[in-house]
């Protein structure tokens, strides 16, 4: 297996992508952008991509939820990982907090470590960096134009040329970043009884109601929706498909059903996987919309065929 | 084929019989009950049984209603038929309508000529019949306690011996009486395009919502009820179950997902059959439910199998 | 107070009439039917009418459900009185059980002990009726056509001169009748806890979900129904009005926001009354339908006009 | 009135202020985040902040959604404004697009241009910058560390000292960014009949339907969404708000009755303001959901108290 991910080396994505079996002895290709990731997994480079998804803080990564809008039925999210997101302030060895005029760190980390700013560094410029890690290591870089990065603790621990100034400086203690392994012409993981499947839902029309159409092919049949994202399909404002993430798995007649009735509301539906959830939480599932619910449910509606179904008719039933 | 109906003879339920191929022709063996037209059925003494269900101005007949709800699997209802419901005063050649003091025939019949009787013989008295065909054919024997019946034209045109007094006496000129056709072991007809099927629905709890949630299986499929009749199950007061009628055919996909979904909300639901409308008007279907919007939304789930089914999970899917 | 009922003297309708703290001292005056009864409301011979409107075994009383519907709005239902139904066979004393050959009673009496008639005399010929007690006093008469009839206890105490042939002979020994009280120009009663509302509803057009967005007022408000019966318009098949009964009274928050949206989707509406449930069993709410709920809703609303409303808008606030 | 913009001057917030009325003349503080307009606001340094809220192609403006969900109920949105957004590449005199190597602008800019930049200019690095302004004027000084820059060509032209290198960049010719205009204290501005209702609303449970109940708020009474995000309130993965504009005003009877039926099932919900549409397309109401059905069903309801209302109930009417 060779894998991709947003790098480089040091970024909380490739300590997501570390925790899967295997991945520590396999080729990891650090690439720039999700885009490029999978456009590794298209162009045959690669056979999976850990890109981040969402973060507890900052929602949504945009960029991901996009690029996967965009794939084709050929690829499949195969797992999910947790990641607990912490930050340290690193700069040179000759570097002290009270020097710190400048800091460069990803947007997304800026955002989370805003409280801790405020308080000790109010007056420090920032200067954003495409990836926390980038930052860090620009510092090692001559004139760089800022004096302090923020990164993961695991790049600054691989590198002690750099020195931690402040550690767990991120404002939200319990913040955590989701990441999903993308692969290509892949099984679906077996059912584990705590899974997760994601889709992405064109909306079909600008009317009142649309979006609750589709809700309720999940509601009617008892599944809880954990992430629901609208974005714009870039065509006009107000013209959204939305990302979703639904409890269960698609071997799982209760979802198979959902699906079915999705496709018919929304046909531009796309299937994005069904794997086990990182937090191995499992749904509780009515008896109304458990396994043999559904298995009685068809055995009855065959049994109004008693001689038989018309073979006219076979392909319908 | 041996058909029953509710006599006798000259009821409108033997009008409605005789408009059923063949029936006038075959053997009909008039019984004083529903119950004892199913009885028929049951011990294989007739084929088929022609019974009212509703009328436009009386509503559900609550003995037939009842009745087909006790039914077991292996009855259908096979066909409907609509007969319009015109009433006559009839009498002794001897007396008139100046002389008539008691009226008898079925409460059904007299419920519907109230208006009639108010304005023309309010002083009347009423005697209840059991049917309309009895009350008026009681008035050939001696004693019967009344001195006019009112009954259908047809049964006054059979018997010169009776003379009639008032002709088209019904207070709603538009009233029309339905008529079910039960059978044994019968082939499910085939579908027309204007097709209703009949289902009774044991209410499964007493809580705010449970019939929303059976009527949803009905609304998101897109399916119209064109009767709905609440009947109490006798047990305590608001244990009911549903007689209901809805538009399309067992073999419509949209009503064969809707009953899959009902069988799960409500598993003691009873399919009383498909069968052509008598008024041969067409449901408008709209194309998120129709055939091939239900046909691809099975391609596309199967489809999310490349590799096919995993055979541990194939009777699930 | 003069109270109507569904005579005669002796029946079951009386009984739950006597329930009525006062109304054994007061007028009590017998009429043949429901119409009858509420006759006598309009013209005001009478105040208050006491007439049956379900039986757990036989379901709505379908005379009073057409005849209360059609009731204008100073009609209200104050009270509901539930009565424990159970039957005795009586005869001249000269007659054994042995000897009945013809039974009378009213057909919802009979359709009640058709399993004990079935056991005990399956030859006995059967006479319809025009109420039990009419049946029974019948007996007292020459060449009544029957030799005995089925009718209450109370009766055949209040008449020694008929023998009792058999005791306890209805089929569900736990069936009862629900009465309801109907007054003119009656002050609506205060509101327990434990209420009731009736409500008529015409089905504002025959399409698919019109049912659902009326029940949909009452299952977003967390309002139970506790009966629910369809009943024809008497213009065409499939012409229906819904006669209802709801948890709750007019003076809950939740109620009478029910019934602003239903009178939105149903400008047809009727409001027959709130009134004491007979069994006293307390609705569950939701603390999300809850008064303190619904009024803490209108308060945070009313706080968005900070500077007073624009008085052009007054009116629609 | 001063006006505080997410600046400098010359970014496309500061085209959407000058479209208001008045504002070309009044005092504008520009400011260098979201957040910062709002402080500005909040201290009274400001009277109104133009921010941006999404954009066709990249989304919501998750900063902004996040501060605007923070407000208290003493601000309010009242005003939208659309801005087309196009790109120009800008550089110094002497720089010629054969000689470009690295890029700065905003990455929502960034993202918009990504296919001309593919197209055009495959092998330029990227260099974030705080804002597109800020990036063009960047290049003004020595060593900035990039040297082309892409803004607006409102910008260019005020600035001839840059030279446009490309025109029209952006990858969708129809991208356009809305923009609102926060006040404190502010009136609501009249209804127009073509308005729009900004709300934030934190998801009160994750079980299944919790976000159908709220969207049945809006849908039932016909009420239109025309944007919706959800945002992690940043507790833990899962935990929403949800921002979401409605068509329709708080004049509208409809909006109101949905804003007391989405408190009950949000009592967090926060009303940011109705204010006219930019693009004045008026909401076709359905008759059931206009003014006159909404007043007919309060005038009916409150005509069931004949006797006037008791006393002890008048708060809760």
């Amino acid at each position: 297996m060779r894998y991709t991910f947003l790098g480089p080396v040091g970024t909380f994505t490739e300590a997501a992508l570390l925790t899967v079996p295997g991945a520590r002895e396999a080729e990891r290709i650090p690439v720039s952008s999700v885009p490029a990731a999978l456009d590794a997994l298209r162009s045959g480079r690669a056979d999976a991509a850990m890109v981040p998804i969402e973060n507890s803080v900052e929602g949504g990564v945009t960029a991901t939820l996009d690029a996967i809008a965009a794939l084709d039925g050929s690829f499949r999210i195969v797992r999910e990982v947790l990641v607990p997101i912490t930050f340290v302030l690193v700069a040179d060895p000759g570097t002290t907090l009270a020097d710190v005029q400048t800091i460069s760190t990803h947007t997304h980390a800026w955002a989370q470590v805003r409280n801790w700013v405020a308080q000790n560094k109010p007056e420090a410029g920032y200067l954003p960096g495409s990836s926390t890690a980038g930052a860090a290591l620009g510092l090692l870089q001559q004139n760089c134009g800022y004096d302090a990065a923020i990164c993961s603790p695991a790049l600054a621990e691989a590198h002690p040329e750099l020195k931690v100034l402040a550690h767990n400086i991120g404002d939200n203690k319990r913040a955590v970043t989701r990441f999903v392994l993308v692969a290509r012409d892949a099984v679906t993981p077996e059912p584990t009884g705590a899974d997760k499947t994601t889709l992405v839902i064109p909306l079909p029309q600008d009317r009142p109601g649309a979006l609750l159409d589709l809700l309720e092919q999940f509601s009617t049949r008892g599944i809880n929706l954990s992430r629901i994202e609208s974005r714009p399909t870039g065509e006009f404002l107000g013209a959204y498909f939305f990302s979703i993430d639904i409890d269960g798995h698609l071997y799982d007649a209760r979802v198979r059903d959902a699906l079915r009735g999705l496709h018919r509301v929304a046909p531009g539906v796309l299937f994005l996987g069904s794997y086990p959830r990182a937090d191995q939480r499992v749904a509780r599932v009515d008896p109304v919309h458990d396994e043999s619910s559904f298995d009685a449910a068809r055995s009855w509606v065959e049994s109004l065929f008693p001689g038989g179904r018309p073979d006219s008719l076979k392909h319908h039933i």
